[in-house]
């Protein structure tokens, strides 16, 4: 082992721990690349499906094998019945992230051997998952609303096949496509918090299933996929607030965050956050405008202030202008991180793959870093045992 | 950001990424301590119930808050009945470890607010997932076995009580005591695999219980808490074996793994692997002594091998030892991995309080580090799309 390398509190930031060929961000750019493709040429021009060819298989598929492709997803969106019936059994207020997070463990139940190190029945599973995320969320929903689950319907694709089997109606075809973009433009993003912790899960020899529900887990956090309903609620808040200025100005003055800002790796601006803002824009203008005259005024306040305090790097991130875009769909608030995670699946199932059957060169290893430990020694040492009576 | 750091594909070995005040390792003298306790004197004269509690709080308990902290545990450790109705519908051969995984995120569902970030209520609820882990393993057996799943025992102590509810019968107190000490032993490691994860997770503000479960996924891997199950599957392969020494020379030789041999950090020996041996011995004298002498040769054999490879710090860790200690107390083979994740959960949840509520000063930051892109620049950095009719 070399010396001894030391990071501490700083959460990686900088430190490169793998080769990964799935996706590239040029963060003074702001470019985010797919396996070698601009994130902007795949929203105007490709599709989700095909994204997730590529994402899984490295090359954009022939019109046949997307073909093949985009009918194995749909003989694969069923979930077992036990899902649902596990389903109905649970808190109708249960949260969406914690219902995901239970339901992949539930879907590994139905497979002989979960944690198995083959890759091409990893790769189908991979497909499976991706395909079932949808009629996960769906049938959530409904469930805890009372609805009857709805079959998923393979005249759709999908975007639109998963708002059918949310809202119960057919989307109209402009919706499904907004949303078959924003799909695409979450898929993937390097080495993010969930996309990491899927890998240093499966880094163990454990299955697909425990890296996703890691992933999932991680998503959920509000640092991380959660922060899409947060500026959701913020917007709500601000949807009869005067002084909008004002109110950011406020609440930056009093040290806190506001929710859609920053990233960790883009300086120069999210190019996510840029193509949604232009859809939300496109949306606000055809359903009033509100909430985009919202965002904007929030974003112009806030990036205002951190400039003045020489901060020129915080910007609005895909959160930020993807919230709106969601809410003008009819997608309930606390649904907008799982449909982060009905996109990001792909990703994590890449780097998963990556991760457990990369080639031997560059075989990862277990994760397993260094803490430096701050803590006692009693004893000096010597770590003596204090029996109960000589305790205070 | 300072300068890029490259550690790629070393698993962060040799990496500090935290300050932390829980557990060291010193693994050149083989000493392991929680909290400045060595873990010998914790087996010899503690009990797992109070290792938690200086695991979570930082101390040795008084007699006083030892009762108390007792008290509320055998008052959590009963689990809401969607949990055993949910329980009922799943595959009676799901893996024992996508089970808990499953049944982790369920029990979030039972709290308003799963992603609190209330450090008193995250301390509840800790002790609350300790307690109702033995709960969760006992009761999927019982009900993948058709039997009825049995009340936790308050006059029983935690590790008693969990072979009450998985066998139905009352432990004689030696194995009680045995099954104690296991656990005391396996309660905490620094930053392993599961514990990163759990913390990793748990820094995008996710709540405790996705931080547990992610540990959970880890902890199935079978480079991890996985490997204890190999090594019975060794054991119990290796019992009418005329030549174990052969057969261990033949498997190195093939380049295979012999499980349980090896640790990422101890190089002169896992004092946990030291202890179980002794344990080990002492059941097998009672019971015949099969393991304990096929264990023996197993290590004998395969430290030599390593040893005349130049290889001297390969030697037994902590699964190696402590899988015929479980045989011989009845445990399935399936649920070695679960009762690791029964002592180990004290060691994720004082970690993850850690990590979410770290002074101001060492506050850890979001875990996200970087890969080095070795993927496709389809157009040099222009990345062109290319339709479909030009694809090949």
């Amino acid at each position: 082992m070399s010396e001894e390398i030391r990071v501490k509190n700083t959460g990686l930031r900088g430190v490169t721990v793998a080769d990964s060929a799935i996706s590239f961000i040029d963060g003074e750019k702001g470019i985010l690349i797919y396996r070698g493709y601009r994130i902007e040429d795949l929203a105007d021009r490709s599709s989700f499906m095909e994204t997730v060819y590529l994402l899984l298989f490295g090359v954009l598929p022939t019109a046949e094998h997307l073909e093949a492709f985009i009918r194995q997803v749909k003989d694969m969106r069923r979930v077992p019945d036990y899902v649902f019936d596990s389903m109905r059994c649970w808190p109708k207020d249960a949260r969406p992230m914690d219902v995901l997070q239970a339901c992949v463990p539930l879907l590994a139940m139905a497979e002989e051997q979960s944690d198995t190190m083959d890759r091409q029945v990893c790769v189908n599973r991979s497909i499976g998952l991706i395909a079932q995320m949808p009629t996960l969320v769906a049938a959530w929903h409904r469930i805890r609303n009372g609805q009857p689950v709805l079959e998923p319907d393979p005249e759709l694709d999908h975007a639109a096949n998963f708002l059918w089997m949310l809202q119960g109606k057919k989307p109209d075809p402009a919706t499904a496509k907004d949303l078959d973009v924003c799909l695409i433009l979450h898929a993937d993003h390097t080495f993010n918090a969930s996309t990491f912790a899927a890998r240093e899960v499966v880094s163990t020899r454990a299955s697909l299933y425990a890296g996703v529900a890691a992933g999932l887990g991680a998503l959920s956090g509000s640092l991380h996929g959660g922060a899409n309903a947060k500026v959701m609620e913020m917007l709500l808040q601000l949807e009869h607030e005067p002084d909008i200025a004002g109110w950011v100005t406020a609440q930056l003055a009093k040290g806190n965050r506001i929710m859609g800002m920053g990233h960790a790796i883009y300086k120069t601006g999210d190019p996510r956050a840029v193509y949604l803002k232009k859809m939300g824009q496109r949306l606000g203008e055809q359903t009033g405008g509100k909430w985009a005259a919202i965002s904007e005024e929030v974003e112009a306040t806030a990036v205002a202030v951190f400039a003045s305090q020489g901060k020129t790097t915080i910007l609005p991130n895909v959160d930020f202008n993807s919230a709106p875009v969601y809410y003008l769909m009819g997608i309930p608030m606390d649904l907008m991180t799982p449909i982060f995670a009905i996109s990001r699946v792909a990703g994590w199932c890449a780097h998963i793959i990556e991760e457990q059957f990369a080639d031997a060169q560059g075989k990862p290893a277990l994760y397993r870093p260094q803490a430096q430990y701050v803590g006692e020694y009693c004893g000096l040492m010597g770590c003596e045992y204090s029996p109960m009576e000589k305790r205070k």
